[in-house]
């Protein structure tokens, strides 16, 4: 049945019974979550080729069209949302947030200024001045919430650059002669997204320093203090240091309260990105992840992440809004007001204009777990991870590579008599592939000073110890598979 | 009733009970989408002060939740659904959009590589093909998906950096002494979003031109040719051209074949701003308004403005992928895959590396409607913009400013004997401030040449002709009010 009134949006009560059935849809797959591989046997190009290369002319049926998501969606998605998805930062998207996502689509709110979305731009005050709390950050501490951890950082650097009136980079830009160029900082271990923002900028790969890490692959801050006075000597500006709390790779921590004390004496910008790792400062016996962040001028954490809020929802905090605003405050006619002076347009404090209600996700998953409820899944996440260490440790053929502080275990398969690190990365990529093929279980990797390793991140509300017991008999059963493969060659 | 085991998500039998209860509401909020003020009565400040201070220790009850959400949210929000929303770009979030942010949202899929989401990275490229194509578009256009037309403008300036690969803009910057200041060119009348991001691309308000406009409010291109000759005999490098099809202000079209011969002959990137007007080229006789665009290396259009789709969706479509991705592509170790070379990853087009499924929502939305209903509705609009316009052009103290080309009208209220501009806008602002007072009807304005302007934005689906003959009841009767009242002082 096609729609009656061309052009016309759907009549209410067809769209309850069609809601319904997406409801439906969601109970069962929350339900089941594991119904679905976690990674799809599909071949790139293979969704495409089901459906047709151009659009319908006429309207199709509802019906029609959630039949083809069960069809070509459902069984070619990667399902974030399966317990055994351990890749990367493992997510969440709960039912209170998918609830709230859902009644942000039918407000269709964009709170680009105040007046356009009051209760959505009061909302994020409210609710980042509750996560804020939550995680003992200081009251100076103004948030805002963005797509992603990459844009937090990007709007974070951009700040930085603004601290240096007297170089009119908003003016004039960064190209003219005789200025001095300017350099931000991270450690070698940090996230991508700040070379991509420091690339955006205009700053260029050269304009950021990779400052070496120590043993617990943190940043060497005595690197740092020399990295900047060699710099400064040079001609170069420094105007940042990034340094991560939770690092994407091992989950390190560099040592932000030595890093505050370098960035106070050189008058540098302090961001802080503990996009994965803040968050666990929830727990009151992990607040001690954020020691010294309070110093810092800006912080991006992702309740998105590992806050069981749906994507996109990552929150910029600073103490210097005023600062962020100056970067990027432009208010043409049309999107003038007659309010207060004072109020708070979201639109003042980053690139995209258009503002999603993100906030009222976060307000449903704050409140319908409350703290505690957070806290205890948190706390559930790392035992896992702790518990699944453990077990590597104790099996001579395997070793952990890094430190567990969080809910990640960086780990490879290390058997007696093998020691190529060729060798070692082929075993351990074909354990990964073996593990991945499963479809029960998902796990990523990345290199340790050069050593290929796995990754089991722990992040999803409903990763159970079976699911990290699973993961652990997988890995073990193709090592002995490709330790064989090997033998036999 | 409080979640039982502290921590864990919902049960799924609870799930779709609150699901029911988003989505009855939603249905009645769609049946009856006039039951609230479009604007809220409410100060700022006042939303903040009838929640908690802090997040709640032990979880609450979904139903106290959403009590919450109908107690605290509904009367405070400015409703975009409402038909009587005609302020800046009127949108809608439609049923099968709706019913897709919440399908999103269950699956909480994030495609940064497509290994990561095989759907949602190929239905984006499908549904891509499916809009450009509709759009009349070339097919070497390539496209992705942003939240906003600010995010596309910004990857699309960044790109054309890109050209000159001998600057080595990623590599080293644009802070080098000797290299040259780079610089973009729009009219005066092109959006904000174009200064911001040549601000934060690191080239300054100094690094972008605005061209003057002709009597039609689009780009003079003969100024555009002089401006871009005097700038390289001073030394600067021009680098783009941004043309607009369908400004903010008055929705005038640059004239994109001039500008794409002057950009072709100066070897610029010509990015086109058709987020809001570019839709209208499904409707055949409006497919003239692109005329040029074929030859632009860039253009966006927003299916979040004028296409039914709920906020977030801007398309950036682009001829150069790879330089694109040149200018974005970042892969650290931990996201490289084992996924042939030539699969996309959609983390490597912009900043953003979380991706949402955005795809979906506007592969319901084209379905449901197919391009036949999506045309019948744009029309109406422009019908509806037209007769306003009409209505406007037939009273004698009342002008329409710009010429009405696609579903907006700028007007202002000009009786005989008032001359005064500071007058002029005195009446308008306060007829304006009647009109939104009345909460049936939410009008924003601009300034045309200096003059205030009112501007009625017909856009969202459910806008009928009751609302915009109501618009025009308002406006007069607030017009004999002012008028009155301004004859007594």
């Amino acid at each position: 049945m096609s729609n009656v009134k061309a052009g016309a949006d759907m009549d209410p009560e067809e769209f309850r019974r069609h809601g319904y059935a997406v409801i439906d849809r969601i109970a069962e797959y929350l339900r089941e979550p594991e119904r679905w591989p976690v990674l799809p046997a599909i071949e790139p190009g293979a969704f495409s080729r089901q459906v047709p290369g151009s659009a319908p002319v006429q309207g199709e049926s509802m019906e029609q069209v959630l039949a083809d998501f069960d069809r070509l969606v459902m069984p070619n998605t990667t399902h974030w949302n399966h317990p055994g998805f351990m890749a990367y930062f493992a997510t969440s998207s709960t039912a209170p947030g998918i609830l709230a996502e859902t009644l942000a689509a039918g407000l269709n709110v964009n709170a680009m200024l105040w007046r356009t979305g009051p209760a959505a731009t009061e909302l994020e005050e409210v609710t980042l001045v509750w996560l804020r709390d939550l995680m003992g950050l200081p009251a100076e501490f103004d948030g805002t919430i963005n797509d992603t951890a990459s844009s937090s950082t990007l709007y974070a650097l951009a700040a930085a650059r603004e601290m240096y009136p007297e170089l009119r980079v908003r003016e004039e830009g960064l190209g003219r002669d005789g200025t001095p160029r300017m350099r931000v900082y991270c450690s070698a271990d940090a996230h991508s997204s700040v070379d991509k923002a420091v690339i955006t900028l205009g700053m260029g790969m050269s304009g950021i320093r990779h400052i070496p890490t120590d043993e617990a692959h943190a940043m060497d801050a005595s690197a740092l203090a020399i990295a900047i006075a060699e710099d400064r000597a040079s001609g170069w500006l420094p105007i940042a240091v990034v340094a991560t709390v939770g690092t994407t790779s091992t989950t390190a921590i560099d040592p932000v309260p030595a890093i505050a004390d370098i960035c106070e004496r050189e008058k540098l910008w302090l961001h802080v990105d503990a996009s994965y790792g803040g968050t666990a400062a929830l727990v009151p016996e992990m607040q001690w992840i954020l020691a010294g962040c309070e110093r810092a001028q800006s912080l991006v954490v992702n309740p998105h992440k590992w806050l069981f809020v749906p994507i996109d929802c990552s929150v910029l905090y600073t103490r210097r809004p005023d600062v962020l605003r100056r970067a990027f405050s432009l208010v043409p006619e049309y999107l003038t007001t007659t309010d207060p002076s004072d109020v708070r347009n979201l639109m003042d404090y980053g690139v995209s204009l258009g503002r999603r209600f993100r906030s009222l996700k976060l307000w449903f998953v704050m409140r319908y777990f409350g703290a505690d409820g957070l806290r205890q899944r948190l706390r559930q996440h790392m035992d896992l991870a702790r518990s699944f260490a453990g077990w590597v440790s104790a099996d001579a053929a395997w070793e952990v590579v890094a430190a567990v502080t969080f809910s990640v275990v960086v780990f490879r398969y290390r058997p007696a008599g093998v020691d190529s690190e060729e060798e070692l990365e082929r075993l351990n990529a074909q354990i990964l592939q073996a593990i991945n093929a499963s479809g029960e279980v998902f796990l990523s990797h990345t290199k340790v000073n050069g050593r290929y390793c796995l990754r089991l991140a722990v992040g999803n509300i409903r990763t159970e110890l079976d699911h990290v017991e699973r993961a652990w008999q997988l890995a073990r059963k193709a090592a002995q598979y490709v330790a064989a493969d090997a033998g036999e060659r």
